[in-house]
């Protein structure tokens, strides 16, 4: 009963991001750590247990104490730096959401003490709903995408001052309220979740915009904004029922970590001895398939996990069980803090693999309904379909993880769009890359994608034809995939002048900075070309959101013959098909596609409307994609 | 008692091959029957029933009777030909072995009487020991070894006639008893198995060396001997410790096969309303993934499945559980009758896939410690690993299949010699192909091989480029597999003349003729390079023969650096290492590999037999290999 009384307040305080829960008025306030994390707790986790990181001179040589009903110290762990305490709650079913002080009291009588807020629940653990295949995820570089408020985009304490937007490696100012301003467009254009890159602090001397050297795993980039700016983000999206994805790090921090100067273990970072009498660190050797490899010598498998990925980014060390749990709970604080809609896990390989089994198992048991997507760059499909909750691994190895990125497939399209058609050339490789679909756990949970944020972008890879990157997108937008889109792809942008080049991968979107001659959230400026493309992109993605047999259907595809590809998917009464045509023919049989059941039906053009009947021959774009669907009782 | 003097009867019996069962005197013999297959069988097999297939024109109006205790007729089959009648037989496990007859009485009181015999087993079941990861298989296409009887050559009642050698396409003359002539040389090349490519009869108008268009199952050849010469030639080879495998089809067979002109059922073989009607014949589409992918269409496996596979070899319909039966007991009767050590069955992806797994699961229930290795040309890991026996496959089909080919590993092996060395090219695709076993049930049972009969050979493939042979073969010859060689190997032959063919590739082996100016099997006449080839082979395959660690020892590999792979193979005491090395470096440091303890251990080069201190650095060849065995314990 209380539990719902708080659920109603609880969903009342989400709406509004304020804060209404009241202290208790008995509680005078106490703010003497200089840190503490996580920064508050929730009460009604079905884990019942949460550890303190307490940082403070010599709090080593206190004890604490806590007086709250239901919330009991378990044990209390000293650090090899004097400067930190970590303490073990037990928070029991029964405890109240309230504040409470924690007492640390030191052998001459002296005490610090310290607040701390364990708030209520704002809904239940099962309405954490995570993004799956009936979504599409838009991805944006949240320093290029829009600047929603320029008066954030240089701060006086971080390190990197200024912004650029000539330097590709330079801040440009864009930020959350950019994303947020903008989400009629994302909305407009069909997409159900969006993934910004990281948008806690880098306060990094250079290259911060990327976002993935983070410096504190509990703050807003000021440059991106403010805390409330995230919750308003979150906010606005729910409304919109667009689904707010979290990029997070569980590998590595940036250099200019705040616990960088303060170790509390001698192994909170790999290689930290290396580093703390500054000698040279060894990079990561890169050699991911040691995570699988049943041979890979005991030196590979070190070099891998414990390499730093670059030199300004140490490789924190998951296996020290203390920071093991500050990632996991870190990760449950942004979950319930900002009502997350999905993970997305950077380098999932490099960090250590019993741990991200543990980290995603944790975050999935708390939240049954939630979705995780990790980054394993590798081609090769044994190793993408390994790293999938439910694999028959032989090694026994369960990720926790939902869903992988799918770079096998991504990279096959993109050969099969450049390739000349042969035997094993061109569509070929599609169709033979969807086969393999027989060894994932669950194909449809797999991250589809034409490009992200750290390669070519898709129209640079398909040579600036817009009729190829419409073939990827159509491809990607209808197979058995959760599909993800890289901002700017609608407007052809893409980085030929250099290929490959991250600052240009990572351009400004055109009318996300006030005074911006071109603006493509209103068309404004955007040549024919861009136009039509932005039409196909806002026509199949808004298609794709309706349609139940693109989310769940089933799938039938067709070996390529004679340079044409189809793909058909088909739920109860909804068929979806796909063309990929990268012949001159315009018209084809559908001879072949007896067993569809087909003739007589009308078959509706996706992106142009038009219908034509499904009878012997079709008409087809030369050199491009058909979108089609059609009803079987029509 | 009975069955142990049997099998003291059946061991000297199998020791001559002669036959020394009597036929029961009482019974009187008949052949009165144009075809009864098969043409014998045994008592005492796990499976106590055989089907008889019996030809005689108007056979189906007769009633057959058999009169022998323990034998007794279950079911009388008619097929669509009148001149057909299949059997079903129950043979007890108390029929003696013995001879009786069948008489087939027709309705106008005449008679047909047909003699049968059952004979003994040779040896018990458990006793067909297969080949696996301790032997070393030498591949001959039998045509182009050696000539041992040149009166065999040329066979007047069969279409192809002639010999010439000068015809990379006809026949010339090579046959068993050349083979069974050169067993001598196989086992001082360290060889423990032989696959012969098919010796039976194949019938044909023209290419019929090949021999994988078989007109009878039951026959060998004339043109490459008798029964006699192929059951002497595995007794020789078993003998010297080498197994004899036989190479089936279980696909296709000739257009020229004797029941092409009388098929017994409407659909003995695909599409056959099609040839009975001359209409053109469909090949396979040759899209093998349809097997695997969850996703194919209907009309896709269907081309996949019952395409012929080329024109002139009309595809068998497994599907008939006629033809079914008939394959199996084919295979058993020849495991039985030529005491085989493995069956190489082709074009293993064109049969029906859930009666591959019945044919592989019935020889494998008969004989337990059997091998069976199949050819799925497949260069995707996923695909090999699906038919290999114990797969964790998703739509829960087992092959019963224990060796598939690794041609995976093939092409990887010649892209990582020929391309240079970077990144993500050269000696890593080894490195990554191997990491890639912790996909399969049993990486050790895979075949390994650098060519086959099918493909350019691999001189050819890596550019007439000696070491870079010598390279390839020395990781096939120490990774964890069984490893294949194809014969010519060892004195470079080649198809550089015209790359990839087939009557190249299979070229006479010189010294297999009379007459030969050059002989491989006395060296008479090698160049330097061929000699030395030879000696490498000889040496490499010869310490195999003896090596626990190369048989069943634990690997353990190192990622390529600057040019430089390496392998360790170990059991108990005993260490091998295989160091590929495609840079200049003559010298390079051992520090890497600190975890297997080899520091001070005395290194002996396999090849060379010399020895160095294995300490700080190693002397290496320089783009070359470098093999060594070290003892831990020395």
């Amino acid at each position: 009963m209380l539990f719902t009384i708080l659920l109603i307040v609880a969903c009342r305080d989400f709406k509004t991001q304020k804060e209404v829960v009241s202290y208790n008025k008995d509680v005078k306030y106490y703010n003497d750590l200089e840190r503490i994390e996580p920064l508050n707790w929730w009460v009604g986790f079905k884990n019942q247990e949460l550890q303190l990181l307490v940082k403070n001179p010599d709090i080593a040589m206190a004890t604490p104490e806590i007086n709250y009903e239901g919330v009991s110290i378990k044990a209390v762990h000293k650090a090899d730096s004097p400067n930190y305490l970590f303490i073990d709650l037990h928070i029991d079913r029964t405890a109240k959401p309230g504040t409470f002080n924690i007492v640390f009291k030191f052998d001459n009588n002296e005490t610090i003490i310290q607040t701390y807020q364990l708030k209520p629940r704002l809904k239940p653990s099962e309405d954490y709903i995570g993004f799956d295949s009936s979504d599409a995820i838009y991805l944006i570089t949240p320093d290029r995408f829009s600047n929603g408020n320029p008066s954030n985009d240089i701060h006086p304490n971080l390190l990197e001052k200024g912004i650029n937007r000539k330097d590709n490696y330079a801040r440009h100012g864009g930020d959350i309220k950019g994303i947020t301003n903008h989400l009629d467009y994302i909305e407009h254009m069909g997409f159900t979740a969006i993934w910004p890159c990281p948008l806690l602090t880098n306060d990094m001397p250079s290259s911060s915009y990327h976002g993935y050297a983070m410096t504190n795993f509990y703050e807003i980039d000021p440059r991106f904004g403010t805390m409330e700016d995230y919750l308003e983000l979150s906010e606005e999206a729910r409304k919109k029922g667009i689904k707010l994805i979290m990029d997070m790090v569980a590998n590595h921090c940036g250099s200019e970590h705040w616990w960088m100067k303060d170790l509390p273990f001698k192994d909170w970072v790999n290689q930290q001895e290396t580093f703390v009498n500054h000698e040279n660190l060894q990079n990561s050797n890169h050699r991911r398939s040691s995570n699988q490899d049943p041979y890979a010598s005991a030196s590979d498998k070190k070099a891998m996990s414990d390499g730093w990925f670059v030199p300004s980014m140490p490789d924190l060390n998951q296996k020290n069980p203390f920071m093991a749990k500050y990632i996991i709970q870190n990760s449950i604080w942004w979950v319930e803090t900002a009502g997350l809609g999905g993970i997305r896990q950077d380098t999932y390989p490099y960090s250590d693999k019993d741990f991200m089994s543990h980290w995603a198992g944790s975050i999935m048991d708390e939240y049954p309904n939630f979705s995780i997507v990790g980054e394993e760059w590798s081609y090769n499909p044994l190793i993408i379909g390994y790293w999938q909750e439910g694999a028959n691994n032989r090694d026994g190895y369960d990720s926790n993880l939902k869903s992988p990125m799918d770079f096998p497939m991504q990279g096959k399209i993109i050969s099969a769009l450049n390739e000349d058609e042969g035997w094993d050339t061109g569509l070929i490789k599609i169709y033979e890359g969807l086969a393999n679909d027989f060894y994932y756990a669950s194909p449809k949970d797999l991250l589809a994608f034409t490009d992200n944020h750290d390669m070519s972008r898709v129209t640079t890879q398909l040579n600036l034809d817009a009729e190829k990157v419409k073939m990827a997108l159509g491809y990607v937008f209808t197979m058995p995939r959760i599909p993800q889109f890289y901002y700017g792809t609608e407007i052809l942008m893409n980085d030929t002048k250099k290929p490959g080049d991250h600052g240009l991968i990572r351009s400004d979107f055109p009318g996300g900075w006030d005074g911006d001659k071109i603006n493509a959230f209103t068309g404004k400026g955007l040549s024919d070309k861009q136009l039509d493309m932005q039409n196909f992109v806002k026509n199949l993605v808004n298609y794709r959101k309706t349609s139940e047999a693109i989310h769940n259907g089933k799938t039938i595809h067709f070996a390529p013959e004679a340079g044409i590809y189809v793909l058909f998917r088909v739920l109860n009464d909804e068929i979806v098909i796909t063309v990929l045509n990268k012949s001159d023919k315009e018209i084809f049989s559908v001879s072949r596609f007896e067993e569809l059941n087909l003739n007589g039906k009308t078959a509706q053009n996706i992106i142009t409307k038009t219908q034509q009947i499904w009878k012997d021959n079709l008409k087809i774009n030369p050199n491009g994609i058909t979108l089609l669907t059609t009803k079987l009782n029509n």
